[in-house]
């Protein structure tokens, strides 16, 4: 039996902005900025004084919007933006956001970060009533229960319809007189409100666009909230009132960008208080740090300021690696040949080091960073991973769907250790992790979700729950 | 008077190898990881038992290589290869090297990284015997002193030439049975000799290609040699004696990747000890190290460990900045809108950071970090060079040709700390520098050419002379 | 006022098959060979076992279909393609046909040549009940009324969507176990069945894609038919009784190939013989014909043939013009720098021409050929059109949708004459233009549309009726 | 034994101007209308006030300047394009013209249509004294010999390296402050004269481009004249007064477009008296003429006049059939499945049939057509050649240079008939061609080259003498 390997995968990021006269430039650069969550297909919608108009295509957003051309014929001062992340075969062009709905009497634009888990429900039920779908992404579901919402009130209808929809969401939704943001009532995923000096409001999935664009943060959206941006300001108002807050705790061990902050934390010095933390953990000897580029690195300096011992760069990223490279044949590999990531032997020759990463999904990167240290003399490698065991799944936004894909779902910490070649493996604890991002708020688990780590997910699974349940019994042997 | 802003850039990289059933494949790789030295061209060119092919063109050697055909066509077991650097206007196709020059009865092809100092006497003496350059190329000039040799063995042909030839170089000749490397006789650039596993030979800009091709590094070549490789192994000679070590100390500074060895010295390691020696040398106060990413985090490393301060990410680089990015507008840039570099306020918020960067060429960018910094709340911003102050051009093979684009150069330190907006301003001493590299040589400077920090040049400046004196008197005030 | 110059364009060609092995490659060349009735966009679903798939893109379809790969994906022993021509605007992705519609428990693809009359006030209905159309094209309406159909039966919902809809129309459905080809009421636009010597059934806008991929033609779609095709063989039904055949005449003038035959009659036989039936018709004295090519060529033949005049090639057409030329600047058209047309000044000079064309739209194309010939020489230019003058609009698929388009809504045979600069102008009478197609039916204007000769409609215009009636009423001056 | 095949190929175009602001422009119209002598590449080279430039690619032209930027960055107000014929393999952009040439001192461009016989002796010759060459292209030699020369006039070095130059050749030489034309001694090759209305200059290997570009004709270029043509007008000069005028009467047969004339000759005329001539020849009864488009269009019109025989259309040439396109694979091919020319049944069904071509090389695409108008339903194909048998190849300027490659060569006019499935087979005769063109001019063979016909060259053959007469023994059978 083989395995794909598979590496972690958000889904999505979302910005939208209000009152700018250069809103698309301004989304593009805000999309630039999530880059990291979808690098598959972006999209930018925007509202001209009520006349909407859109760009999108596959790839990175600098592939999409080649020409300044593409970017200046989207005139008007609002805009919403999305770039994509896709599993393989779905990149066709109509499911790359913001979708575009248009009707004889009026029209909006629809972005969406997250995974809803009620979704094959929802879409039997409306296609029995009529309705044709024009993509198989989960957020064309919204503008069909809106379209056929009994509702007589606009807003009323987009409240019945978010009330409908189950799991992750960050919606964004560009209607010809107003930008309207909603959060599921855990709020799984990231989204954040700031100002322009202009006074242009602009939302984002990560604040680091903030930062780029030059707007100042105002505040999260909170669970179960649906926020109206138009000429007269900001509206907060709430489509339910049961919620509780279960932030996914991958955003700050992996997703987000280290200068974003999420609830109030920055995430580089979460995941600097993580590898602090790990450092306490740890429980063997070692002479050099050394962070997996370019997600470990806060977290090797963390450690390595805990523990006293100098934090190297005995590892190096080809920063002109790209999707479109050659890769070396199965033949020029076994000679060693390899491209992304280099073993410095001058730093780690003759040393105990210490190997900071973020975390362990299948296990095979780990295996050949490992070898790949030990090849370039390092006499012994000693793993530290900033995060607790990865054993469950997530239906909430991010791509680990099947336990299948966890080493941890099926190995001990020992056997694990074993398969990566590794001298010890040490996983931060479950308290660790949610010590060292430290929310303030009273719920349960810190106000993460941390399911990937214990199984215990905050809401009822839906149409995932059988398939769920299954996956449990299902043991499987790697290598 | 307005200047264009301008960053350091490297004049190509070089590798070969014979002896390899895959050699264009494993010269692909070679070039990937020299792509630093150069990204507006990439050309291989191959040799399958005495028929030379090419294939080259403008850009990274991602795009130049877009189709495994690409490769696949490249058959042989004998390859060289070049990535290129070139200045606006020059971005001509007939001047992306390899070059390859056919004849009735031979052919041959020709790879250079560097520049020469007597070029234009050279080709105007060529040209009055009939000669017809095909490129504005350097390096097409060894090619034409080579065919209008009259001495009688070929290789007696190809030293006459290269004694001819004045400056920094590093040369790869294919010839149909042979592959040539050869080196100035101060050895301003790196050139080094490695062995695959298959027996294959290698040689490379810089050593950071035999890890990715997975070579063992034999020994750099020295000045003034010629060497030989071919079916017999590797033959070293030399076409002079009158040599002098003088490799480039920018290359350790800057240029390498941080995972290369010269003579002997590894980088990043080189680059540590800079930032310890920095340190030392540094008389200010401040709470936190932050390095400017990428070129700066080993020295950031090294001041951190060094002076105890904690090193934090403070600046983020966007890593998916390309260069066909569409850029802000000037109007969107005076709003706050950036893409590169984001300053990280949850990091240096009431902080007195130490800002660590290579070196400062115009300023402008040092300036911009500056006021990144101070927008995102530090409280002091140091700005410590882990090099020493550039004031004087380079003429073997580093693009900095003219005065007038450095700010040391018509600046004190003091003024030049006012123009950036520091609040206090440490470069490293020039003795501090060779400390800190610390090759193993009598050679003067410690076996380092200097001259961008002192104006003292190991060699006569030829056709450059003129102008390099002229320049000394000018004196241009910036901003 | 300012007016676009335009030409006459067909509005799309479909083309189907049922049980080849090869179907999306035969689709591939029958669409190449109706590629003269669009040229915007093209697209080619197949049916594999019931397992659906597309392949569509904007431009020619070898533009397209680049690349084997493209076809070669499209597995499956049946298919409909579509090739499609649009006004400029709507060129976006999601208006390219086959359409293809995605249920949780089914799915079918759609095609379609012709123009709905009662899109507007259907659209409006549908929506009303909850459709979200995804495109702007009429042709999904189709779609959706069989899925808000009431009736229980299949076959049921496609009659009565089809007894919804008003208009010129040839539909190709192709369901996960059927082909159905189904032709509106008139049989405003041509459908033809014929057989691969292999048994494969395929259906075509024209009989010339016959002739390219080896079929016999059957026989043609009749008005109300609705036809399926699947592994049992062809069944013939109807959908209404209420019948009369009117096809396009402007197919056997302008748009259909020379090489088709539609409803029996050869179209290069009929332009032939409306050439000769011109030149009965024509009262001037002439040296040479000379036709406009490449449309106007048969004609000329006949007009030559009858008259005894010499048939000579005095305008030659540049073959390599392509929609992506650069065009001359206005000051190089001014110094007569021009690309398309070029007269023969060796065969017109100092003769008396009559100049053969197959229709006028707007004049302005009539105007420069006619000083092009006299440049060249000619003395007299005598302008013979193969067709009456156009006078009105189309509402059943081809792109005329307005008067002031026509010179000869607006101008008298005189004033045209004066306007192109013309020593004569004679058009084809209406009774001339029937007798030379002279097909066999009993239908009034021997079964042909003339509607844009006379204004006398075949059906009732519905949502257009109104805007039609004002622009009866308007007079627009040219030029 | 297999061979491939093979049309006529033309070895290119030339086009210059001098004295017009747009001259890049001009140049690009131009050659446009010289697209049929070379389709594999092109670029024009423009001179602004001595300073050269220059934009080349393969491709058709408007391939190569898809963009209008790559146009209006060719300022100046004179230019020299050209247009490219390349076999497969030589296909690299170096050999693409026009050619430029850089020295310290001076530059020039140089383009040329035509082939040299003794361009291997030169080329060896040039190396041996230093010369490196850019390209293989025989094009490049002029350049050394004038570099080489010892006379001390330019025009003189100029004069010289046109003595020393054997075979077919238009040369057009774009100095910094002229334009030079020359002609070889036979003149094989057209090249003409022509004034726009500004009074710029052009120089254009056919008069298609004058009335394209709107110039007037002034006259040929005559065999072993040197035109110098600059700021003070056109001067006429020659560089020998050993010349036989020997045009290439494949120019008018095939080459040239019909709108051209050569030597006052239209070439449509002369095709439609060639035409008229092969009716005269002709021995056989036949219902039907049928040219084969689009080359034949011209010949079947005097054949059709001539015999009384109606001229129809039963071949169909598809306009959209371009190099990209997608073959049918061999299993569809014998399906029937075809796509660059269709029979039209309609028109030739039981008909006998008179096919006029304008030529036969290999025989295979006749054999095609012959059986596509039989299965059309034609009860006999008489073909009909409007050109005496090919039997020899060409060394000036033509691709045909082997004897294996033409039926005639190796059989006889009856063996031909049976190969290619006719009913009957009648070429032109070699007299009565000559009459057909009727050129004023005491030269033999009325100043036409027909050794393709007779196997008596005007010239030596130097460098390819000897592969010729071992040639002339070789005998081959075709099918």
């Amino acid at each position: 039996m083989t395995y794909e390997v598979k590496s972690l995968n958000e889904e999505c990021g979302v910005f939208g902005i209000w009152g700018h006269p250069q809103a698309a430039q301004v989304t593009y650069f805000g999309l630039h900025s999530l880059q990291h969550r979808g690098q598959e297909g972006a999209g930018i919608l925007t509202n001209d004084a009520g006349k909407l108009m859109r760009h999108r295509d596959t790839g990175l957003i600098s592939e999409v919007f080649k020409n300044p051309a593409d970017l200046e014929k989207l005139t008007g001062s609002a805009a919403i933006g999305h770039v994509r992340y896709a599993t393989a075969g779905e990149a066709s062009i109509d499911n790359i956001q913001p979708f575009w709905f248009k009707f004889h009497d009026t029209q909006f634009g629809l972005a969406h970060n997250g995974n809803l888990i009620n979704a094959v429900t929802l879409r039997q039920e409306l296609e029995e009533k009529g309705a044709i779908f024009s993509s198989s992404s989960d957020t064309e579901i919204l503008a069909h229960l809106i379209r056929h919402s009994k509702q007589t009130d606009f807003m009323n209808k987009v409240k019945e319809a978010l009330s409908s929809v189950k799991g992750g969401f960050a919606y964004l939704l560009m209607m010809e007189d107003k930008l309207i943001a909603a959060l599921d009532p855990n709020g799984f995923r990231p989204l954040s409100i700031g100002k322009m000096a202009n006074g242009a409001i602009v939302v984002s999935s990560e604040t680091c666009a903030f930062e780029v664009v030059g707007a100042q943060w105002i505040r999260d959206v909170k669970p179960g909230e649906v926020v109206v941006i138009d000429d007269s300001g900001i509206t907060y108002d709430t489509y339910t009132t049961d919620t509780q807050l279960a932030i996914c705790s991958m955003e700050y061990i992996y997703f987000a960008r280290p200068d974003s902050s999420i609830h109030g934390v920055n995430v580089h010095t979460a995941r600097k208080r993580m590898g602090a933390q790990l450092a306490r953990e740890f429980k063997h000897e070692a002479d050099i740090v050394v962070g997996v580029p370019n997600s470990s690195l806060s977290a090797a300096m963390g450690f390595a300021e805990e523990s006293g011992l100098p934090n190297e760069m005995g590892l190096i990223k080809n920063q002109y690696t790209q999707r479109t490279f050659i890769q070396p044949t199965q033949e020029l590999r076994e000679q060693g040949v390899r491209m992304k990531l280099s073993a410095v032997s001058g730093v780690v020759k003759g040393k105990r080091v210490v190997m900071i990463d973020d975390s362990i999904v299948r296990g095979t990167t780990s295996r050949r960073i490992v070898q790949l240290l030990k090849e370039a003399g390092a006499t012994e490698v000693h793993v530290a991973i900033g995060s607790p065991a990865l054993a469950y799944p997530c239906f909430y936004g991010i791509d680990i769907q099947t336990r299948k894909e966890l080493i941890a779902a099926n190995h001990t910490v020992e056997e694990t250790r074993q398969i990566i070649g590794a001298d010890s493996l040490t996983y931060l604890s479950i308290d660790g992790l949610i010590d060292s991002i430290g929310l303030e708020t009273d719920a349960p688990n810190g106000g993460l979700c941390v399911a990937y780590f214990d199984g215990k997910y905050p809401t009822p699974l839906y149409d995932y729950e059988e398939e769920y349940r299954k996956s449990l019994d299902e043991k499987v042997s790697f290598y």
